[in-house]
């Protein structure tokens, strides 16, 4: 059997961190793995089975030998490191946004749209996390009912801004606890005991370019050109695991206990939805889960052929880390 | 100028201790002030302009030569004492839902349906506080753009659980800092660091009653049978102040420019919509104010005639306390 020399970009950081629990997790076969980030990093070290291996800084020269780059280091590092490990010889599985629209770069969800893979350039794009998420539990439903729009809103935890926002949370709750101000610096605002309705920058039509990306990338990944999504993100005092309300209308009449009976099935979905029994999805559930889980599905109310349900996911998983192992495993 | 015997049935819980510093603000003409509460509270007292009082326990005859009664006890407590108070010669302020759908109590938002109070036959309803805090910003734009159905999103305080639940998340965050395992009690499921999709009690149709309040309640506040809100209501992990994302269509056609006219004229309406500086209405932003606020306003990208936007309001005071007093205000 193959085996791979795998570079991490942006390896000290919250998706870094976790890409190497899940190659470490899912038996990937390696042959070497090189762990890098910014200078400010170098220096540091990851532990990888049971060893430590030692941070090296990101350079032009980083990708010689190597097979597959797993980047998770923001838009700009992509942007100029991607194609030096792509011409250098590896395959980029890029977790920014970067090249998500990009004709040429497959933007990829394996339970989805696993055979885009094949028409890469040397390039993958791994999807938006409230995107992947909300998509997991909408494309099987959208194979049986076809969708046609949605309307949702995000619950989005802070470790979905790095692991900085995770210390800004604790030290803010440490604050609160003592009474002392809290100090915002990754987000305009206290977000301890308070809600943020702004995940990225806003664009001209006063949605946020994140507000966008389930449509945009949900159009790609269930090639499907006239899905619509108005969506509002919202980014919460959770430390992990992302969760999206979602009103979804379908062309196709819809039942709840057929919508049960595809998600039982769908792959990497849990169906949690008991309510007679508090049984729902939240983020304290699925926190480090390889699986989505859906519930609260109904119909909805204000749709013909519509559909409310409640979807969580941990975002550092199935939104980053996980999906990015799941198409290295692909090639 | 007249002034009123007032009681306050619920004088300890969160809404309770919030209608004693409305009626201070307000200079509501009090000639006495009575705060009712159960056996458990009784002994107790409330600060009311700088005095202490003793609060009473209810009874059948803590009514007697009271004017106004305001309730902020539960269904149960209304059901009982409500009908006695009335038959006392009071009138009934009631916060719970349990008079809410009754054809002949009416159900008031001041701002909205002032005139309905007229119709009262002793008990009046306030309305349920998401619902309230929603219907604040859709009701202006309904009356310049007709609204036919509205997908709304919640994240409501714990202090719209009661006090009680406002312990628990201090505990839970106290639990969590310090490494111990957190005991929910009020909800089923830990809420520091967490959200909850249930808030109340589950229908048949997989809706909780919370969810359908919109609505029903919006249904006779707006005086708009045909009115239709789908809606998902979520506990979030903040002390104070329910926000609600909405995603609203029209019959008419709009323009985000007509909705900031119509908005920053409505009375009870603070329009923050100013996001290229990070401005727009937060929990942190509302708490402790009367008027609601309203930002993120937007052109809804999966609606002909559809309008975007975020809603915040102190539900203790518009949802609550401060409505129930406009509501006497009224009288």
């Amino acid at each position: 059997m193959r085996s791979y020399h795998i570079a991490v970009v942006g390896a000290t950081g919250a998706v870094g961190t976790e890409m190497f629990r899940v190659l470490e997790r899912r038996d990937f076969p390696i042959r070497s793995i090189r762990p890098l980030a910014s200078m400010r990093s170098a220096g540091k070290a990851v532990s990888f089975q049971g060893e430590k291996i030692a941070v090296e800084e990101l350079t032009r020269n980083s990708f010689r030998g190597i097979d597959i780059a797993l980047f998770s280091a923001g838009g700009q590092i992509a942007r100029e490191f991607a194609p030096i490990a792509r011409d250098s010889g590896a395959i980029v599985i890029d977790n920014s946004s970067m090249f998500r629209m990009n004709p040429g770069v497959p933007l990829v969800i394996p339970e989805i749209n696993r055979d885009d893979v094949k028409l890469h350039h040397g390039i993958i794009a791994n999807p938006n996390c409230t995107a992947a998420i909300a998509l997991m539990a909408i494309y099987p439903l959208h194979r049986t009912f076809n969708v046609e729009r949605v309307f949702a809103a995000s619950y989005q935890a802070v470790s979905g801004s790095g692991a900085r926002a995770i210390v800004e949370l604790e030290q803010q709750v440490q604050a609160f606890v003592e009474n002392r101000p809290m100090r915002p610096e990754v987000y305009p605002h206290p977000i301890a005991f308070n809600v943020l309705p702004q995940v990225d920058l806003f664009l001209e039509t006063g949605y946020t370019k994140e507000e966008m990306k389930m449509q945009n990338e949900g159009r790609r990944i269930m090639h499907h050109p006239k899905f619509c999504a108005s969506v509002t993100c919202v980014r919460v005092p959770v430390y992990r695991a992302h969760s999206v309300a979602v009103h979804a209308e379908f062309t196709e009449p819809v039942s709840v206990k057929r919508a049960h009976e595809v998600l039982a099935k769908a792959p990497g979905i849990e169906l949690v939805d008991e309510p007679a029994h508090s049984r729902y999805p939240t983020p304290h559930s699925v926190a480090g889960k390889d699986n989505c889980q859906v519930g609260r599905v109904r119909r909805d109310c204000s749709f013909e052929n519509g559909l409310a349900f409640w979807v969580s996911g941990d975002q550092l998983l199935k939104g980053a880390a996980l999906n990015a192992v799941q198409i290295a495993e692909l090639l």
